[in-house]
Order: structure tokens, then C-alpha cells, then sequence
């Protein structure tokens, strides 16, 4: 189109449209068409052709058909919602179904009021509006970010479930194009000072979330993020700013950002000594276990997708790692006894979810499919009896073993780990 | 989080939090509960470490304070709006922010009931349902698209404006990450015959808007795309199924696709006969100009924003070209006499935006700031004295000269190409 259009040309290529379906004679005015036009929910059996669309507006709105939903766990200040990963394609998770994950709830911040205090072992302790911060140089990132109690649900060998989905077992992962400043160029710009080693990081929530990171992150990818997918960062991951931890689990990445304090030392808050710390089966616990490993699940097909005949369908799934890239994802469709290379879709970004696809031609059989995804470091995403063995049966996070669908010969399609136990 | 947590923790974080503003013993269930903590309004002032905040939920919304809208043009039939370019960060554009161009309206579209129907010089002429597109093998692609008519509104050298926005000149621009089946793998299916050149794409909207395309684009890198930035593509957007032609015109990327026709020649439909062609200079026409040239334009600072006051800012701005990728933008701060390289936010993915950033130390006084985007093919974004040569000043379409911002003394921005005439 062009500026020039004017609108006497809209006006009569509008008349043209719609003398067929609507009497020129009724319509007195442009805004009269308006209401007689506008479809505001889709007619059975309709042809497209001859009947008026909507018209443009300000924000665009999913077809009625399209309900996404993220899945809420209990109605609490400290509870989580989970991203519908079953039903999305690519990498990118829409803004309004990343998942949540807050211990106080969603405070309802004024941009403009928020105030982030660096101080410390720094030369110069500042306290940063979000003008501040937005006028230091921009970066944006693809990044990952999941809690590191996802998946936490198909881990113990006597309550194995069957009837879960990708969103109910590793919603608690979402990608997103976060912007913002990069943490060292804060850190940077206040000086911090020699013997320092850690930092401390603030929530303005009601839960007042904290937790220590060493100081070699914050200055290596750490990002002070205002922005996600292109617009300001929702109030549920942390509006106006939070704490980006590329590849670290996702209670670090500390939202609703209010404070950092520069230490020589954690600074053992709650959230990183009652909880976030992983028992192992000799007894001691292993603490600021930061960094995802590599993982991977299968969103299709998976529960509760019922394939309807055998032949030709591609299994789709997610992997991801916190160590950098993703190099290879093996598929199984023989119950973990043969192993291919899935395809991975390009560009593989570091400490993004990656999409990859395998063609796969059912016979019609049961079996059972999975899926083990190996990271640039070498990693090897484990088999759940290599985790027990390595961390024993009572931890509650960082349980990335490799996930399993049952494909019944009915094509009912189940969670099939407990098949392989 | 662990789904270990029982209901039982959250009640108590619950009561232990709210404790403090919320008398205990007004409290009979949970529920009511809910009531009384979700916080629909910001309150200027409060200490949100005392406030419990808002529950969990199904979908997320903007902060109240975030409101990016597209600004639509007249409302008719045939109209757009345009995303608000200079609120964005990074690339992403948000689905409900992505541009609109339409010549019916938005037809409502029944996802089950759409047919796409493929035939003309093919061996096995075929009707697609949507289900039968999703079965085939999936790719995403982050892609920008534009309307070869954006932009048009800078290109007259009587009645260049001052007042104009990012958003107004250059809105005409979203990118998102796109899903769907290559169209190579479904011609392949079909059977294309010898001897086919083109093919015909033809929208189920009310203006049936139909384009040719070359064959060589078909089997290259056209997709049949039905994902938008990981959910379903949006109505506006061509739901249920679109044409993506990447790095070509908006107009050729057929929306709401209902029939795909191989053919030995153009069909020569009204929208690229009529319209979307280019007059030259010596009376000729320029026609099937589908690549869109290399592009760039600054979004901060721009109109309407103000320097408060001189120092570091740093410039932020969009680049892309249709015919691959960006390698470098140069950055103009004294009226386009000298140019540096701005910095150029990787990946730098092909026929996407790219955001470039430059830091420039502004001393207070008047001047005129401008970007130039320079791709692979050594193709350098022209200024608009060479585009007038080149093509006349009556075309309507590819206006992609160097966009200019004239920044007052007083620190106020505004367009600045007519300076420099």
C-alpha cells in the first residue's frame, strides 16, 4: 500500500465489496459500516469471499478457535502456571503464556517509582531508575529460562504418571528475545572492588525472592532485562526489570529487581538453603547448583495426541541446554534400544531451546518413543537410572532424564517412562 | 518450585505474608482470599514487599502502564496499521503489535473448515485441510515482512514532513518467528509438470487478493506458514494459512491461501497490474519488483522523543534487506558528511531485522542524524536524490532511502530527510 492512497479510493474499493452482501442505500455512513461489517465471531459453513472482514485495530487478537492456555497450579502467593509446550511451534513462547514462577505473588510495579540500589563492595553505590538504565547500551538475547523444579514430576519410580502432558511435566520452560543492559556494564560503571566474589540479588516482591550469584557470571552474560519479545517485560516476569541468567536455573534469575549487593561471599538466604539445594543419596545436599543441564522432550506426539492410523508423522520436540549449544538429539522409536540423529533447526542459538524434528513411519505397533539430546560441552542427557544413581531418589530439582511417550497400538498416546522402569 | 510442594506450604507463606495488612480472621477460605490480594491497579507509592500480589493465570497481560498500540489507518476495507517500531526493543515484533495490511478487512476463518486447494500444471491436483499441512515436516524461520509500500509517505520533496514517527513512516515492518511446511515439499507432492514457470496465490478473504510468483521462490524458501512466534498465526496474519515469501513484498505474501495455481506464465491479477508496479522516470513500468532493497532506519532518537540534555545516548535502530543478509549499517551524526559502522546485535539471521546500536556523544548542538544499511551483495541503501534518479519520483513502492532525524539544540527530534534537500 501506499501513503497516497487516499481515502476516497478505500471508500469505493469498500462499496465494491459489499454491495453484494449489504444494500448500498442503508449504510448513511463509514461508521455505520462499521458495526455492519465487523465479524466479531466466525459463522459454520461461511465463505470468506463474500462477506466484509473486520477492520484494522490497535491490537490484534487470536482467532477464537486458538485458546493457548498456560496451566495454573494452586490459587497462591507462592505457585506456578505452566507453559502450553504441546501446543506451540519454533522456539519463541509468546509473551502471555511464559511461565510463571513467583513466591509472592505479582506485584503490581510503577515503572517510573522503581528504583534498583547496586551497592557493596563497590566504589560508587547507585541507586538506577529504569531511565537510568535504559540509556546504558542495549543488548538482546534469545535465551531459555526454566525452573529447575521442571519435570520434577516423573522422577520418583513408585508414583510414575501416565496421563501428564509436555505442559504439566516441563511447562516450567520458556524462551524468549530478552533486551536490556548487560550486568558488567553496571557493574562496571559503580566499580566494584578487589576481594569481591558474589553478589547478592534482591526481589521487590512480597516474597523479597533473593539469591547469591558469583560474580563471575554477573560479569560474564548476565543481563539487567526490561524487555522481552520486543516489548517491555510482562509483570509477571519481573516488570519493569529482573536479573537474566543465561542457563541457570530459573529461581536465580531474581524478577521484580530492587537490589544487588556486592559480597565476598553467599549470601545463604532462604531460597538457597531451605529450598533450592539438591539431597544427594550419601546424604550431603549439593547447593547453588546452577547451571540446566541438557534436556530434551518430545511435544509431539505425546499425551494426550491420539495418532489415528500408522504411516508417516514427524516427532517434534524441544532440547536445551545451559552450558551453550545444543550439537546433536537422538531419537528413539524402539524403546531406547536404537538411536537416530534428529534434524535440529537452525540458527542453534547458546542457552536457547532448539526445535527439532524426526521423520518417523509408525507400523502400528506399541512403543515406546524418546528422545536424548547431547550438548557442546559433551553432555549426555542421563537416563533417570543414571540420575538416581548419580544423585539418588530424593531430589526435587535438575531433573533432566530423558522423558518417554507410550504410543499404544490404538495410537493412544501416554507417558511411557514407567514402561521402561 | 517442586510439584512436591503441597497446597499446604503455599497456605502458609500465604498467611505468613499477608499477615501484616490483612487481619487473619477476616479470612474463611482461600478463595476469598483471592479476592481480596489480586491487585488489578498500580498504587503509586506502595511498598510492594508488604502488598501479597496477584495470583497466577491462565494468560498474561502488559503492565498497565505498557501500552503499545499499532495505529490504524482509516477504517475500511482496505487499510492498515502499523507497529509501533520506535517502542520495540531487539526484534521480535509481538503478534498483536505485528502490522495489518488488508483489502477485504480480516476474514474469521474456521481453521477445520479451510481448505487449500493446489492444481494447474500439476501431476496429482490436491485439496489440503490444515491437518493435512500439519502433518508434513515443519520449519521456523524468524523473517521479516514489509508492505513495498512503506515508507511512501518521506519520498516527496514538496511535502516532506517533520512530524512523523517510526512507527508512521516505516510501521509497515514486523518480524516473527514463522512455522509452517516449505511449499517446496508440498509442489513436490503434487507434481509439478515440465514446463511450469509461475504459480498463482489466491486469499480466501472478501478481495480474493491474488499474486504470481515465480516458481524458482516457490521451491526455494516459500512456506505455507500457520505459526506466528510460536502460536497459531494471527487472523490478521492470514489465518489459517499463509504465504511467506521471504525478503519479498508484504502484498506477494498471500494471506488467508486458499488456492495455489501452477502456471507457465504470470497471471497478471489486478494487484500487480494495477497496483504494485513502479513507474519509472522514462514513462516505463517496473514490474514484479518482489525483493525488498536494504533498509534502515534509526528508532531512538526519533519523533517525537526529546533529548533532555547533551552527552552519551546511544543510537538504536533496524536494519534488514530482502536479499540476505546485513553486514554492516553506518551511522551518520553530522548531516551524512562522515559515516562509522554501527554495532550490529548478533546472530544476524537472513532476510530478518537486524538492531544495530552506536553510542555517540551528543555536544548540544543542532544537527541531523542518519543510518545506511549496507548487505551481502554489496547492495548500499541508496540516498533519496539517487532513488529519484534512478526510478523518478512518482513511484509508490520500495522507498527504502536513508531515513533522517534532525535533533534541535533544544533536544527535540524530528524527521530530518527534508534538511538535507
Amino acid at each position: 500500500m501506499s501513503p497516497k492512497e487516499g481515502s476516497g479510493l478505500s471508500r469505493r474499493a469498500w462499496l465494491a465489496t459489499t454491495s453484494g452482501v449489504i444494500a448500498a442505500g442503508l449504510l448513511k455512513t463509514q461508521a455505520d459500516a462499521v458495526s455492519l461489517v465487523a465479524q466479531e465471531a466466525p459463522v459454520v459453513g461461511q465463505d470468506h469471499t463474500k462477506v466484509p472482514g473486520r477492520f484494522v485495530s490497535e491490537l490484534g487478537q487470536r482467532a477464537p478457535g486458538e485458546r493457548p492456555r498456560r496451566l495454573p497450579r494452586t490459587q497462591a502467593l507462592s505457585s506456578s502456571s505452566r507453559t502450553p509446550l504441546q501446543d506451540l511451534h519454533g522456539i519463541i513462547t509468546p509473551a502471555d503464556l511464559h511461565f510463571e514462577r513467583h513466591h509472592g505473588g505479582v506485584p503490581n510495579i510503577i515503572a517510573e517509582e522503581h528504583e534498583l540500589m547496586v551497592h557493596g563492595m563497590v566504589d560508587r553505590p547507585t541507586v538506577f531508575r529504569m531511565a537510568d538504565l535504559k540509556r546504558y547500551p542495549q543488548s538482546s538475547r534469545i535465551h531459555f529460562v526454566e525452573c529447575s523444579g521442571n519435570g520434577g514430576g516423573v522422577y520418583n519410580r513408585d508414583r510414575m504418571p501416565t496421563d501428564v502432558t509436555p505442559q504439566a511435566l516441563d511447562g516450567l520452560l520458556s524462551t524468549s528475545e530478552w533486551s536490556g543492559v548487560m550486568l558488567s556494564t553496571i557493574l562496571r560503571e559503580v566499580g566494584v572492588r578487589p576481594g569481591a566474589s558474589w553478589l547478592l540479588a534482591e526481589g521487590g516482591d512480597s516474597a523479597v525472592m533473593s539469591r547469591s550469584v558469583p560474580l563471575d557470571k554477573a560479569m560474564d552474560d548476565a543481563m539487567l532485562a526490561y524487555g522481552q519479545n520486543g516489548e517491555a517485560i510482562r509483570p509477571e516476569q519481573g516488570y519493569p526489570v529482573r536479573l537474566l541468567l543465561p542457563g541457570w536455573e530459573g529461581n536465580a534469575n531474581v524478577k521484580w529487581l530492587r537490589r544487588i549487593e556486592v559480597t565476598d561471599q553467599p549470601t545463604m538466604t532462604r531460597e538457597e538453603t531451605s529450598r533450592y539445594t539438591d539431597p544427594l543419596k550419601d546424604g550431603t545436599a549439593r547447593q547453588f547448583s546452577f547451571v540446566m543441564d541438557a534436556k530434551s522432550i518430545i511435544t509431539f506426539p505425546s499425551y494426550p495426541y491420539v495418532l489415528p492410523e500408522p504411516g508417516w508423522w514427524e516427532i517434534k520436540g524441544l532440547a536445551w541446554t545451559g552450558r551453550g549449544r545444543i550439537t546433536r538429539v537422538d531419537i528413539s522409536t524402539d524403546r531406547g534400544v536404537t538411536w537416530v540423529p534428529a534434524e535440529l533447526q537452525v540458527p542453534i542459538l547458546s542457552k536457547a531451546t532448539v526445535r527439532f524434528r524426526h521423520l518417523w513411519e509408525w507400523d502400528g505397533r506399541e512403543t515406546v518413543i524418546l528422545s536424548r539430546a547431547v550438548d557442546e560441552t559433551g553432555y549426555v542427557q542421563p537416563t533417570i537410572q543414571q540420575l538416581w544413581e548419580a544423585r539418588g531418589e530424593r531430589t526435587n530439582y535438575h531433573q533432566n532424564h530423558q522423558r518417554a511417550w507410550r504410543i499404544g497400538a490404538d495410537g493412544v498416546v501416554t507417558f511411557g517412562l514407567g514402561e521402561l522402569l
